[in-house]
């Protein structure tokens, strides 16, 4: 059902590589609830995905962009207000990658210059990203700005190895530039933590369907879907959440707050 | 501007007592967004207050309940039920009460049987609610709950004396009764922990209007207002949010994640 | 090993009751260090338990009392003064109790006396202890003191049931007197976090062994035992330790900060 | 007064400066406390820094080494063991630098070189030493290892810039290497998180004193000194806190627990 909560808004989104993505399923809400908006995505991760076949379905435009590359997100935010007509009303960051875990690096021994990228890809990007729409004035007053996250960042989940770390800094990052850019702009910054979801990224991780079904039987209403996500993702996009910012929200149907649910308590009885 | 996003959905608001008052916003909101509900409020507080006057406003009908007698709250859903043709979609819990404040005891010379009628009032009276709807069966599969808090629960605000662990105490409730609500039918619980308010209530606290200003000017995006956190409950009483429960959400305008703003930074140094 | 930490201070030390009590071995460390102190029990607690033989070996007096008891606790704090000859340099509170789990209550269908039962002794008798002591200026300048935690004050353990609320309340009563006692007398007010504990409280909760395996599996340092936390609650009794107040302690081989481990993976990989 | 609590101990300690560094006073405690220990700083700081007068005090040999470089840790603790005669059973990390604070840049034009430089630095050397140790071997079981931190890893103080992130950096790294050096050698890893302090590096920082001023104002006890933070630390690598890991611990008079204090308030009102 579609309520118009994005009517007329203009907005980014990031991340949309194949239609298991979270930013796919935003972009496909973000549609839906009246919004228009540009897409956009590292050159090398659009020659694998279908974000065209996105861009057609959604009538938006695609602006490749290396997240890293303050040049190009110059040129991402200058073109998509051009596009648009206007400044970004919503921008959604959904750019992580983690070399050491794709190669499976434990992170006993990690390899500082794939830990450097880690930081930069995953986590200096978002502050890139808000730094140049800054300078630009280029989100509009009110606007809403929205990164993924995972909840690692506060506590230790061995296999995601210094994801974890890139994604405290990820979140720190919303918290300060959060204060500056409410200042300035009256515009918001939060993060979504969101339950562990098989996206094509997610899937890369070692021991992920294990943890997924873990992380299910925990939460008290399961895990969240990446739909789900996107669901929230609107809501904060939208003007009913003007107020909300610097936050880390959890979306993940309870397992952030849950120290053991019955059902693993019957699992570690059955050992 | 309203959006159809509660169309539908029955709920019990509970707290109104005039048009200064969160709970009254909600009600005008949720009316806006489509959904039919009851009102509910103490018999002494609808005696001060103007709640007929909103209830002729949004077709509500009034059910008098003390939220401290379960007898009382018994009635308010079974009656509720029976109006509105159906279960609770949600339910907004906005009660509180420390005679320790009204009466103006220091926080080391709290009178206990005032302590106690803090604790039933503001947080034993949310378990009631809960456990009553829990065991009549009457909030609807995937419904939202949600409590009004203050962030007295997390940080000392010396004037708010008892009410912070009252507070404290109803944010733990809403964990662990979410849990289980969760699993029994999949209904979300949660706190919205909300911007000093200048409500009749929030009024009546010694200081309040020093510490209303020193929060505006710590939030980068100033104190929310009630309007403002009505649009938020709806926003959590929608289809958007239903994998976000267990949580104490902030709706302050950033003031939880900042340490110290730069018009604290200056008014300190003119020091 | 002894360092002569506690040594010239005095003490009162509540909640010993049998030899696997945490307080037990509190007073057992305290004495170590060269602390002198009195015992203290409510007088139903002293039957049952072996405290006489713990003030024999401690050369301690016991003072009875019930700490839900303002009379009681003006009596302990006025006649510990006197015996110890000088106010308390530390207090240690580790008093529970619920009747809701004693009695097998579901937490969706507490019996309410109960709950205010389990509110009042497990965390109105903090207040009730401090608010005695600071009326009476029993605790002296820079003193310490602590109160016994859990970990469901935080995050829900269902079968933690109404102790996980009454221990969020104990450990908001902490801060807020903290804030107080702090400005008073540089009074420090902490709480200690402990790893779930076989202690004849502990072990009185369903489903304790279970829980506590997967705790200790979690930890990665394994569940802290009630020796440990006694050495932790010295250094929180030192000199060492006087600019910490207001905090909730977690002293539990890393579980707080602990996501999944691997063995609860390996767990349920068998599944 | 000097207890033996570290009797026996081998440590390392990072980052003395001058007699106000942090590091500094837990080489004197350490001392006092019977540890053996060596120093180590950047070439860099070592020739700003008097740290052979400290060395000669503390009959410690100093091993400069840039933390940055795995070359010059792997050498640390190589020649640390050797010097010493033995494994190391504490690690004080207090390393941290930001070049945008250092040339007033501000959060919303920061320089990214100079970020990476300040994560590099401030945090990724925390994880190359403990990669380091960890590889060699080079804590021994049971060990501690404490980094320093700041607040601003939670909430926003506008003036600490890219710190602010550094810092959340560091913690995470803290908690996510703290599961592994427990797993594997039951080593402890915390950060402690101190009031601001006067430090040469700090003074350093735009608007510190106003900032101390405020903190100083605000926490119950004040704000807690170098001294101070050097007694904590004295406990934290005792083997009275072994079960102590994966926290990042607040050590600032209960600061980061006062949403607001009676003093700020006056203040505040005055305007």
């Amino acid at each position: 059902m579609a309520y118009g909560l994005l009517k007329g808004k203009r907005g980014i989104i990031s991340g949309a590589l194949d239609e298991k993505s979270i930013a796919w399923k935003v972009a496909l809400k973000a549609k839906e609830e009246g919004a228009t908006f540009t897409l956009t995505n590292a050159p090398v991760a659009m020659r694998m995905g279908a974000i065209k076949e996105l861009a057609q379905h959604c009538n938006a435009e695609i602006i490749p962009a290396d997240a890293t590359s303050v040049d190009d997100l110059t040129n991402l935010f200058t073109q998509s207000t051009e596009i648009l007509g206007g400044k970004a009303d919503f921008v959604l960051h959904s750019i992580g990658m983690s070399p050491n875990i794709r190669k499976g690096k434990a992170y006993t021994d990690l390899n500082y210059e794939w830990f450097k990228q880690s930081v930069d890809i995953s986590a200096l990007s978002f502050h890139k990203m808000m730094q140049t729409a800054y300078k630009l004035d280029a989100v509009s007053e009110g606007g809403s700005i929205v990164a993924l996250t995972y909840m690692a960042a506060q506590r230790t989940f061995p296999f995601y190895t210094d994801m974890a770390d890139a994604k405290a800094l990820l979140e720190s990052i919303a918290r300060s530039f959060g204060y500056h850019y409410g200042k300035y702009r009256q515009v918001r910054v939060n993060t979504v933590s969101q339950s562990p979801t098989p996206t094509t990224a997610g899937g890369g991780i070692g021991g992920f369907d294990k943890f997924y079904d873990f992380a299910n039987k925990t939460a008290p209403l399961g895990n969240a879907t990446a739909d789900q996500c996107a669901d929230y993702c609107i809501t904060l996009f939208s003007d009913l959440t003007r107020m909300v910012t610097m936050q880390n929200l959890f979306h993940d149907g309870g397992f952030s707050m849950t120290g053991i649910s019955e059902e693993i308590m019957a699992l570690v009885n059955k050992e």
